[in-house]
């Protein structure tokens, strides 16, 4: 078998056998195979695509790369869930100890972010003291005990991805459909939850630019799922506005506990109760509509929030800032009011250009060694749809580096057009996908 | 400009600036950019193709990567052809002593062959004391004396094309219309000459399949040109059959004197005039008839064949050999008959495995390394249309490796397809492109 004629046979849009899957990611992981070969490779998939079954096979060649997670130890069913990105996007510090609360056991591993804002690691590391570089033995403990923990990734789960996604990254094959499913399950399948609720971002800020590729994602991920005895959903939800109010690290944990408290932005709520309802469900806790009422149960009787406290605590991490729904209040020196130019609604928000604002003021690495100003960020007054006059405050920056504000609102003010007429509303979870079912809202 | 950008755009089908191109091209020769992202690019310019503005500034980048020989030492017009290769093409030595001898100066470098069978080079060296790395003044010295001369090409001429080709070579990124029109326009131009016939091969053992590929290739390469003031023509010849009778290194160097001894097959000897009548054309001898009629009479007034003797023995070759119409008796015991396994017309051959069979022979090599067999090879007795009966001999097979000969026999049955129908004849030259016009034939 020759590299040379894999690259040829997808170029030419023939379907790989598994040999030749094997041969290929295999011979690339023991450096046999160069990465120019890889990276030609990777844009033939990219133009030509992979059939269910080639994507099958990369999944699990990439799986079995590296070490698969065993949890065991922990009793009961372990759900997990995904997110493939997006602004402002900090469900899992709510849906967790949700779940958590609900009794479903949620064993989490979270990566550190690479681009607009951090990732879920990055934000609870914004907490003093939060300790997510624990012992395997110590993760299973707190799981068992509390229900719930979230501990970074571990750095030999799924070594192809890594190598495989840094070269995607250099060589423009990142927005490739059955890359992107097989990197995402490789992963998950490896952190050895038995459920599993994907939310796929759809619109202009996310890797899916409409809902029919995210359909055809999910169903995908769905797929590779079922091979692996592994039960998932998929919710498509919008990428075109921001989720929730806050951007950036501690801004967004302390806009989760105001959601877990029973307040923040509805848009965020809903989200986070929707996830918390399919993962109880797929955990078997009752039907989907139970399941729901005891999302929301768990947030309305404090539950949820005690849930979040209890393992924040045995993380090592300090209550104090959690427990101030001032927070805001603390950062009041640090602050920059950004002032609308404009009357009228606000039409499209460009989620990219207002996480790259948010990565300016320091609230993202540009580069994987940049160090994140944790206290950074951009809180939201008025998102898409909302009615704005000329000097309203349109959104409240937040940085150390006061010389960073003007570049920000620059670009922040690029991402936003105005309109005389208010947009139609875009139904935040826009669609369900099951192995046999695909639901659109 | 960042690398990443360039690859990115040419996948989304944006059209690249000049400024583009040539930041991504001399980045990677100067190595800034890495292997690995020219592979992707060069994956994406397979899919996406180049208009003609980017498939002429990226022939400028690489032309200006190297050496661009000046010619002015040669007096008066120089032409140059060049094939894009096929089994069995020897054009190149009848074609530059038949123009020589009409008064046009052939100052012509060619490459070594890799594959099936020996480039112009190889054929030139099976001549004993035949000498083609000459000094840059003794090739000078010969075209104004002698009127021709073939020398190796200089290794600093389009290094950017070397390293490209190598990476093209193991990535499968050869069989892209822009690089290849690119890389060869590039060498032809940094060959110096002023005008250029092009012999573009179709069918199923040349890089392009169709008559309309064909084309269109042919116009993007007259098109480049023009650029640069070239004056070019080009015939889309057959490559479905072998060209000739001979292939192999002294076999052709053999069947070659024979068509400039007014015999040889009628095949070769018809490309070989049209080829030459189309370089004594863009050089200004008359029109295209008055130039066919003149390459015709310097064969049949054996002025042609004697220049090929006075160009060999200004390079230093024995004419012995050449002198010998019944070389093949030479052979007699290193041959190897084939005969028919079958009966009926032979209605297909498949030219790409013929000359892998004369490869195995020894007549080409498999790898840079291997050294030639030169009077190693196949003479057809028997080609498509012909009818053949059962053990008639369909080609005799030389080899100074006697054990070669089963394992090529099996290859070279494989590529003859047998039917009871005679197949319908297809013209051997079929069609012509210049400037402003297309002739079908």
């Amino acid at each position: 078998m020759r590299a040379y004629d894999i690259i040829e046979k997808k170029r030419n849009n023939d379907e790989l056998t598994s040999e030749e899957i094997k041969f290929f990611i295999n011979g690339y992981i023991d450096n046999e195979i160069a990465d120019y070969q890889m990276s030609a490779f990777l844009m033939a998939v990219y133009f030509n695509g992979m059939t269910d079954e080639e994507c099958k096979t990369l999944t699990e060649c990439m799986l079995h790369s590296g070490e698969v997670m065993d949890l065991s130890p922990i009793k009961g069913i372990k759900v997990d869930k995904h997110s493939t990105g997006g602004v402002g996007d900090k469900t899992t510090l709510i849906v967790t100890p949700i779940v958590a609360a609900c009794g479903t056991k949620v064993a989490k591993m979270s990566g550190r972010g690479l681009g607009h804002t951090g990732g879920t690691v990055d934000k609870l590391c914004s907490i003093p003291g939060m300790n997510v570089e624990i012992s395997r033995n110590r993760f299973f403990d707190i799981v068992n005990t509390v229900g719930c923990c979230l501990m970074s990734q571990s750095g030999n789960l799924v070594p192809a991805d890594k190598k495989i996604y840094a070269l995607r990254d250099v060589t423009a094959t990142v927005e490739s459909m059955p890359l992107i499913a097989s990197s995402i399950m490789s992963k998950k399948i490896a952190s050895g939850a038995d459920c599993i609720v994907l939310d796929v971002k759809v619109g202009s800020g996310a890797f899916m630019k409409t809902k029919e590729d995210a359909i055809s994602l999910s169903k995908i991920m769905i797929s590779i799922g079922k091979k692996f005895n592994k039960k998932v959903i998929a919710l498509i939800t919008d990428m075109d506005i921001p989720l929730g109010n806050a951007i950036g690290n501690s801004l967004e944990v302390w806009e989760s506990c105001e959601v877990l408290r029973g307040r923040g932005p509805k848009d965020l709520r809903d989200v986070s109760i929707s996830l918390a309802a399919n993962m109880l469900y797929l955990s078997g806790k009752g039907t989907i509509d139970e399941c729901e009422h005891f999302a929301r149960s768990a947030i309305d009787s404090g539950k949820a929030f005690e849930k979040f406290k209890e393992m924040v605590s045995a993380q090592g991490g300090n209550l104090s800032l959690i427990e101030k729904s001032d927070y805001l209040d603390c950062l009041e020196e640090h602050k920059f009011e950004i002032y609308s130019d404009d009357d009228g609604y606000i039409f499209k928000m460009d989620t990219e250009k207002i996480g790259k604002a948010a990565m300016i003021l320091g609230a993202g690495r540009e580069k994987k060694d940049d160090i994140i100003d944790y206290n950074a960020g951009i809180i939201l007054n008025k998102k898409t749809g909302d009615k704005v006059t000329k000097d309203e405050v349109l959104a409240v920056f937040y940085s150390s580096s006061k010389e960073k504000f003007v570049e920000a609102e620059k670009i922040f003010k690029e991402a936003i057009k105005f309109d005389k007429n208010k947009p139609e509303y875009v139904s935040l979870i826009q669609a369900k996908i099951t192995l046999d079912d695909v639901q659109i809202f």
